[in-house]
């Protein structure tokens, strides 16, 4: 199995999250973190991002348990990036209830050298600006993923536009494709998306599954029946570290291997939101998620 | 293939509808006359509904163009059922601007004799009190479909939940499973609706498709990708009445033959949504439908 490298950017951060399900402080989170704890159940992720000097020890102890290779997380003066936010009932909308960027105001990811033909380069939830940035240490031989949110769509769409230019996977929800098509109807969205440059776009639709959007055509796989939902934060990250984890176990970008992907990441997401932060991730078996493969498998069978 | 008698009660209505594709005045609608028409193309359904005095012709041509049994279709004194309604942007909500239930007022459906074991009766949104009429004179041998709306289940629920208990295939959307079930997860919706009684429940999620719940587990199937949409009017009624039809072909009620009766059901409300009334039913030919159903199972192989 030729494997590629898989680089993810994005923040590692101390979450304080309460919803439907009770309330937990200092939930190791962050974009980054979600994506490589979930890839690495695929593959070995280099997780590239800042924490501060008051990053706990355990924390790094909980990264540690997973084959993630943690050589370019950076420890810098300041505190460690920090958001607390709050679930409404039935998980139908969230409240940031504070931000504290910490160390994460001076970061600059960089690659130190270009990637080799193939590698896969995960840009998670960061500035449109430091994403350029990253894509043009990158060079132009790498798989490009990225995902963004609603608050860069409105306040650097230019920048982003640039990225997606160079895109070759863009994940984003349901909301982000209409913000940022402008098309109410998913189809259209989705295929005006994938007009902006990337090669392939999955918009994912929480409880209603994926889509994705390629040359080809239009893949859709539903989520698997979760009666359970403890904390949402994290599933999409979840969703795109599987599903590049998985990408990365070959150099096969075909169609196939694309929606084989999508089905990693909707396993791992509905073991994700069953705890809060990485805790039921902690707890998977390889076997448990051949299980839910199958399981999905005879979901849509007719 | 040992076919099955396919019995619809339900409205044959002249409805005016307006919204994001336009205005149309007296177009062939209600709950039986979409069902029996999506029906047509796979059994020979019986249409039990009343008309007025003034039905037009026309109508009772368009009917006339497919394989409906129209013997119970009585014309009775005073006005056809008349609904207008007005569709927001993007087809987000509906809006009733008039209402005339006419001749359907003193609408007492019969069937005159008890089904043979096998037959498959569909009860279409009309009011419980009428449906537990039917399921009496139907007596215990059929199987029985059943769809409602948010109204009954407000207003009479009760006659609703007697009906439910005698339900072999209960259809609702999502809304109107929230609402019955007072769940807001739909996997709980689901299960805790075929608790009250019915044997199989599928519930319609529109544009994000299907979930069926039997006592074997759940199916999901997402919606064929639209595009373009121009009257929604009758898509769930088209759904039940091609999922219905198919069923009727043979005498096997499986969860493997409900899941392929959903496709069915998934492909004909497809087409039903892109023009206003029947009229793009009206244009369909078997091989469009097996052109959309390997669209399905193209558009979620993985």
């Amino acid at each position: 199995m030729a494997s590629s490298r898989l680089v993810i950017i994005g923040s590692v951060a101390l979450d304080s999250i309460e919803g439907p399900a009770g309330k937990r402080d200092d939930v190791l989170g962050g974009s980054a973190t979600y994506a490589c704890y979930s890839a690495s159940f695929f593959a070995k992720p280099e997780l590239v991002a800042p924490v501060g000097k008051d990053f706990p020890a355990t924390a790094r102890a909980v990264l540690a348990e997973r084959p993630i290779d943690t050589t370019a997380l950076e420890t810098l003066d300041g505190p460690t990036f920090r958001w607390s936010g709050r679930y409404t009932a039935g998980f139908k909308s969230r409240e940031t209830l504070s931000l504290n960027l910490g160390v994460f105001m001076q970061f600059l990811p960089s690659l130190n050298e270009k990637l080799p033909p193939g590698s896969i380069l995960f840009l998670g939830n960061i500035d449109p600006d430091l994403q350029l940035a990253v894509l043009d240490q990158a060079g132009p031989d790498a798989f490009v993923a990225c995902d963004t949110i609603d608050h860069w769509i409105n306040a650097k769409k230019p920048a982003l536009l640039k990225g997606l230019a160079k895109t070759s996977l863009m994940f984003l929800n349901d909301e982000e494709a209409r913000l940022l098509s402008g098309e109410d109807n998913l189809i259209k969205a989705g295929k005006a998306i994938r007009k902006m440059g990337p090669k392939a776009v999955a918009l994912k639709k929480g409880e209603h599954g994926v889509l994705l959007f390629t040359a080809d055509g239009i893949a859709a796989l539903p989520a698997l029946p979760l009666e359970g939902v403890s904390d949402p934060t994290g599933a999409g990250d979840v969703f795109a570290g599987a599903a590049l984890g998985f990408l990365a176990q070959s150099a096969d970008r075909s169609d196939a291997r694309l929606r084989a992907a999508l089905a990693r990441g909707t396993v791992m997401s509905s073991f994700a939101v069953e705890d809060f932060g990485v805790e039921r991730l902690r707890k998977v078996a390889p076997a448990d998620i051949d299980q839910r493969l199958t399981a999905l498998q005879q979901l849509i069978k007719f």
